[in-house]
């Protein structure tokens, strides 16, 4: 094998970043503005101060509708002593909005006539000068700062802009960033999808962060791993574009030539910062431009995008670089971190009874779908070595906070419905929200237990009693604390591929040289079940080629038998036939949500449980397959 | 004079949406989605749930550098039992990414091979099954749910959407609402300007607005006060868009058609909410469709805008409400309020010394500066009377909190040079701003002394030692309280006519009959300055012709002499010359800043006096006009 590249550095990530800024400064000092019509500004950065050219209102105008006269003419006026006044003569009718005559200094508005004629009114107090009288420049005066430069423009500046007669305005330019992803694997979204390819989606990522920080993203064709194109694309950016990031080869591998080139071209600052995920990135300067290597792994490049990329975009824009919003939340469960790195920690969080819990999503920076599922950014510094479970943490919020707190937190056995469930109560609530984590069916009712969790998924059979659920509940919780939401009966079976090509029909076959299997976690309702089964039936675990393997879902489980290789799995009816995979159905079991008593009166799990009543809810989960809905939404109470 | 049109209603605010969001139901029922690219998805809501078709990985692959092998090849590999093996035989070299074959399970590490020849390396340790492999799936497994329904969609759903082979997905339609501006005065921006023309700009608020709530709005061209042809407008628009809105002529004057012409062509479902400002408003149906009447007044407009139009654009796109973040806050004057209607007040906000203070901005409903320059909005609800000075308000935010808090807050005497200042402060730290209030010198000492600002601009004049602003520092401070930052000499002058027509040399020409003259507010050092002059020449103040009409800055005053056919007012020299106005000096003046001791070690008063004292920002004030900068940024403690 030839040599692997080293790193250059590991170096602290704010030491980094502000070392390469100070290594950009004539990039950031160089004025880049460009002018533009004021209508079309909203959003954009304004690169100088705005002045108002005309003033608002331009003219004297009625504040009121009514009649335009001069003051003098109304004093002395009274109930006892009317004042008689003359259109034309003594005054003009004017509406609202309608300039005054130079001629007039005073409104009487229609309210205040008292109508003696055509032509004529009466009047019975007398008028202030100025009175009703919208003055020139009341709103914007010619001249007048209406707002400063690096600002951001909203709606209500386009408007007060235009009223100050100003109908161009000079922006920051948007900086044009190109995105080289680079990689043999990679295929395009929608190109054929072979076995070794990956569809090339980061870029797609990076564009729509920097679109949202206010840049222009310009997507290139992936290049394969081949030195001279990628340097090529990678010089010809440089030349085009105000900042070149390329994606993937960033790293010390056989075919990760992104350090050599930029080094080739200009200058390497840095290879290699004490991040996890998002060490092996390069920051690199070519024509004085930035150039950023960024890791492949999707939660790895996001890490680099938010802590290097955004910020040089964000003061090329010239916008001040936003706090992002932290709460305080109690850590669920203990987590281990090195000394060597700054660590980033994708969690979920859930309010339960007021108090905000955290979980830590899956730490794998291969994992884009964590990313999709956090509430929020835990940073363990460098020299942490961890959280303990109940420890208090401070979250950087990725997910609006009201959001979060009316999300009903499930967590426990995994059933493809809940995909369903949260669908629909979100749909039919659009403030209200669903997460589910999978962790089985103990793993919830502990969840409850410790107040993590408005609900647990459960599946666990006693098997003295042959009864599902509540033997469970009455062991861990005290009596009348917790009841349960019937959801569905369904059916549990080994999952093999289409057609059964290797004839299993039962637990025995498992053991046989020629069938791999695929196991759940320990904890989960499955598990148990297969292992109830197996010492029922008195086969040894060590004997199954694959018991060791375990899978968080049913959907897993299937998808391993699907693709994998894998001959077997016990699973669920629906999750088989989602993937169109053949089926051995062994046993009937119920599928319930554990809920705390004290939730059933809260709105959000009144709201939940019609859903689970809803004529058309049970059928479109009927529809699905292997599923009882007989039951749905019956609330147990465990006495 | 016509018979005016009466209210149908003074509605209570919540009542009125509720009611008319439920006359829409069935135009919020209809399915409006639409099928387009993943890729072009940012920011659209999804129209149903988003399942993976593929999985993702979807071959078994490498997550390491190394060498990929059987599992069971290596057990029993220790360091006094190393196993060597060969190239092709028992392993293939894998990188990252790569996709393990169906024959192998297992992959090492680079790190842990011992290297013993080409096409061989030795094992010092066994693997075990699956190690350093990523699954099929182990992202996203086909068939699983990626984002729900009416998801808001994010760079990182992007991403996994096209990772999971979902390529299109189907999201909810944009609305599209026409806006209609009516009135025979509006003038599009860029048309010449006439007396009693108005620019249209609440359009392209609106506008702006909907587009940040994500429809598309469809500006038409402004239609004269016209029956029929407003009449022709709104049909064709009812006919052709999702909504309509109707700007002006929703009150009920003369030629207020709003009302009439939707209750022709529909229903009219309210006119007239208990709100201020935005009270005549008319919420409409025509074909099913919303048609609301929106008040002419900026300020009417766009709380009409926020509280009706937004909830029926975000029920329409099936995105929650997002809840505005409110925060508490001192209120520094009273309020006063009508029990009539829900009152709106614009506020400005600042934190000094760890409490934030809000104070109201001009109520007028005619001033978008008020908009443009408001931190938040107090709700006063119905039954309130107002708000007492030092009473404690909730204040729905309409800038950033981080922002707000990073703001200098000038109260005091106004000088056109603060809008440079605050510029100059802001670009040279982006992440700091400067916002000033106008209440006269002596308004401003008063605010420093209840805390409510940073710094006062002051120009007051000792009348027995000649000195300025120290003498009211002491009269009104503690000992060592309140420094000052010197900041300009300046002159003190008669603003006239270009070429003074009116032949004005001083004081004495403003008792003249045929002049007429502007006047500042009480408590501002300008106004100081004129009534002593006045005493000292024994003018009486009755004798002059416009002695009672105020204004707030020396901006203002200018632009009264400008166009308002007012011939004098007493200001400063750059505020003449910027309206290219004639001056004739009077007096030097010392304007400066005063500030309590305690904030000159912060951070930002020090950047803030910094750049008092940078030499290009020295002369930039010069160039203006009038202006000594001499003692700039030097700093007076006050014994």
């Amino acid at each position: 094998m030839k040599q692997r590249n080293v790193y250059l550095s590991s170096k602290e990530l704010e030491y980094a970043l502000q070392e390469y800024l100070g290594c950009l400064k004539d990039y950031f000092d160089e004025d880049a503005t460009e002018e533009i019509e004021t209508q079309e500004a909203l959003g954009r950065i304004t690169g100088e101060p705005v002045f108002a050219r005309v003033s608002s209102p331009n003219f004297n105008a009625s504040a009121m509708d009514g009649i335009a006269l001069t003051a003098e003419k109304t004093f002395g006026a009274s109930e006892r002593n009317r004042i008689r006044l003359r259109e034309g003569l003594d005054y003009i009718v004017v509406d609202t909005g309608d300039p005054i005559p130079p001629a007039y200094n005073a409104v009487i508005m229609v309210e205040d006539l008292i109508e003696t004629g055509e032509g004529e009114v009466e009047i019975a107090s007398g008028a202030t000068p100025w009175q009703n009288i919208r003055p020139i420049g009341e709103d914007i005066v010619q001249g007048e700062l209406i707002v400063p430069a690096y600002h951001r423009v909203r709606p209500v500046d386009i408007g007060a802009m235009l009223a100050g007669g100003v109908n161009t305005i000079k922006v920051v330019a948007k900086p044009r960033i190109a995105i080289i992803p680079t990689g043999t694997e990679l295929v395009v979204p929608g190109q054929p999808l072979e076995e070794g390819s990956i569809i090339e989606f980061n870029s797609h990522i990076f564009g729509g962060l920097i679109t949202e920080w206010g840049g222009i993203a310009e997507r290139m064709m992936p290049i394969p791993d081949d030195y001279e194109r990628i340097r090529a694309s990678i010089k010809e950016c440089c030349e085009r574009y105000d900042m070149v990031l390329i994606n993937a080869g960033s790293s010390a591998g056989r075919e990760d030539f992104t350090r050599g080139i930029i080094q080739d071209l200009g200058e390497v600052i840095t290879h290699g910062l004490a991040i996890k995920p998002g060490k092996p990135a390069v920051l690199g300067k070519v024509y004085g431009k930035p150039v950023v290597g960024i890791p492949g792994y999707p939660v790895s490049a996001f890490i680099v995008m938010e802590n290097i990329v955004k910020p040089i975009v964000q003061r090329k824009l010239r916008t001040a670089e936003q706090p992002q919003t932290e709460v305080e939340a109690i850590c669920s469960r203990r987590i281990v971190s090195s000394l060597k790195n700054k660590e980033f920690v994708r969690m979920k969080l859930g309010k339960v009874d007021d108090k905000l819990i955290a979980t830590p999503l899956t730490r794998g920076a291969g994992v884009v779908m964590s990313l999709v599922r956090a509430d929020g950014i835990l940073e363990l510094p460098q020299n942490s070595e961890g959280i303990e479970a109940g420890e208090k943490v401070r979250i950087r919020l990725a997910r609006d906070l009201t959001a979060i707190e009316n999300t009903i937190v499930c967590i426990g056995s995994h059933d493809p419905l809940l995909d369903i469930l949260g669908n629909e109560l979100h749909v039919f609530k659009p403030g209200l929200y669903f997460a589910s984590a999978h962790v089985g069916s103990m793993g919830g009712l502990m969840a409850l237990k410790k107040g993590e969790a408005h609900v647990a998924g459960t599946h666990l059979l006693d098997e003295e009693t042959g009864e599902y659920n509540t033997s469970y509940i009455k062991r861990i919780f005290s009596r009348d604390e917790v009841a349960l939401i019937k959801v569905v009966g369904r059916i549990q079976g080994l999952i093999v591929k289409k057609g059964n090509p290797k004839n299993i029909t039962g637990f025995r076959d498992l053991e046989r040289k020629d069938v791999s299997f695929v196991n759940r976690q320990r904890g989960s309702g499955t598990r148990m079940l297969l292992d109830y089964k197996l010492k029922e039936e008195g086969i040894k675990p060590e004997t199954i080629n694959g018991y060791g393997r375990e899978e968080y879902t049913h959907m897993a489980v299937a998808a391993a038998v699907a693709f994998s290789g894998i001959d077997a799995g016990l699973g669920i009816y629906s999750s088989a036939i989602s993937l169109d995979l053949d089926f051995i159905p062994l046993y009937h079991e119920e599928y319930d949500l554990a809920v705390p008593v004290r939730f059933l009166e809260k709105d959000y799990i009144k709201t939940f449980i019609d859903i689970l009543r809803d004529k058309k809810f049970r059928q479109k989960i009927e529809s699905m397959g292997g599923y009882e809905t007989g039951r749905m939404g019956e609330i147990v109470f465990i006495g």
